[in-house]
């Protein structure tokens, strides 16, 4: 997979009292977009953690802002993987209006892949590997 | 304890694009606050649980919407218990504008007291129940 | 239209530390559906405040919340008017599980139709009325 | 100013069912630090755009996040002032954990100053870059 897009609505939840999406919010969304570009290859996280004990955490990430957003706009987010390593895997993410194509803000996000009881880092199951290896 | 005070500040987060404090927010305030009253009394959810094996749970509420609130505003919670049951106790809480004493927002709240294994209702602990008790 | 129905994924920002969607987050998948059972009649929050200087906005609120849903669950917003006023309007709203269809939470929510520049009630647009009235 | 401190609680809705504290929300933690942290040397931000046109925006922002924090932890977010531009402002923001002073995690965030009619950068008001250079 090189590329996986998610559409989201942008709700009044989203937004604040300066007119437009609170800043914070576009990480969620990119969350909301890195669960459904796993199930979309066929892993469910909460099957992950029951099978295999696993599960990803967010251990950095960078994030640029450019255009604001508003109310009701239909956004698309845009997601692929930049690295692959053993125990971490980084996203790069950016959020498009979809309706012109404005690049809204991208971000750089570092997954740490945990054992559950313990949280240390532990390999990335290796169907996962397979899968977006593929993506090369 | 006939009436428990707490304060809580609007940040943005708080806010849409109305303007105004989004609504479900209030509710926020209002757990943050049943929260605060406990621990003003002694009791800390997290020893609750671990402890007693006891967790809180909304079972249902009713809130009235008066008048909105801003950005920046101080806000002042008012909670009390109306009715302490055997495995569940039902608040009464509002919001007040500091600045200037306005009624924001009125709700009743109802809570469950769960076995944390079984999630079935279990009595609130006797020590809970004699301390608001003191409250007649 | 007798029943509006739309569908929201649970993601990791919507659950805590019980292991469960946090009690205000189905208030928000709740205006969510709102918006959208609008949107299927034709009707865009934005362009009814730039074209007819309404907004809505929550009134009153009461829930019952029945079973808890957690991570990764699909959820079914059902929403139906219950009452059509000259200045407002009440929805019952539901959410159930998909993948059971067990009953989660039940709503009764009534919106008030205000102008927004006074924030004062005034009629709902007779085309919103004309829209809803077919439901009956 | 060197440094200015600033306690935030742990509530549920913090939380996810990873049982710690969400990625995010450590976000929304430091933007209302900052908020207090011009409001100690006396900005209101809704004075500010009523007075002087002038809106903060976060620009960019980078997060590590180092260890998670819990359900009823008391929090200290640090900021500091590290470069005051013309238009912008950079902070650097940490999170720590009050109980034993571990660090959870640090950030860098750069807030443009923006006129709210055209969302144009504009000068930081003087006095705010006055306040904030007898840091040094």
């Amino acid at each position: 997979m090189k590329e996986f897009l998610w559409h989201i609505r942008v709700y009044y939840e989203d937004t604040d009292c300066g007119g437009v999406v609170y800043h914070t919010q576009y990480l969620n969304f990119m969350e909301r977009a890195r669960t459904e570009m796993l199930r979309s290859v066929g892993f469910e996280q909460d099957e992950l953690l029951e099978k295999e004990n696993v599960i990803f955490a967010v251990r950095s990430l960078s994030v640029d802002y450019l255009k604001p957003s508003r109310f009701n706009d239909l956004l698309r987010i845009s997601n692929s993987i930049r690295h692959l390593g053993h125990a971490s895997m980084t996203f790069d993410q950016s959020v498009i209006r979809h309706s012109d194509d404005s690049l809204l803000c991208k971000a750089e996000v570092r997954i740490a892949c945990l054992h559950s009881d313990t949280l240390l880092p532990c390999p990335i199951p290796e169907n996962i590997r397979r899968e977006f290896n593929h993506a090369d």
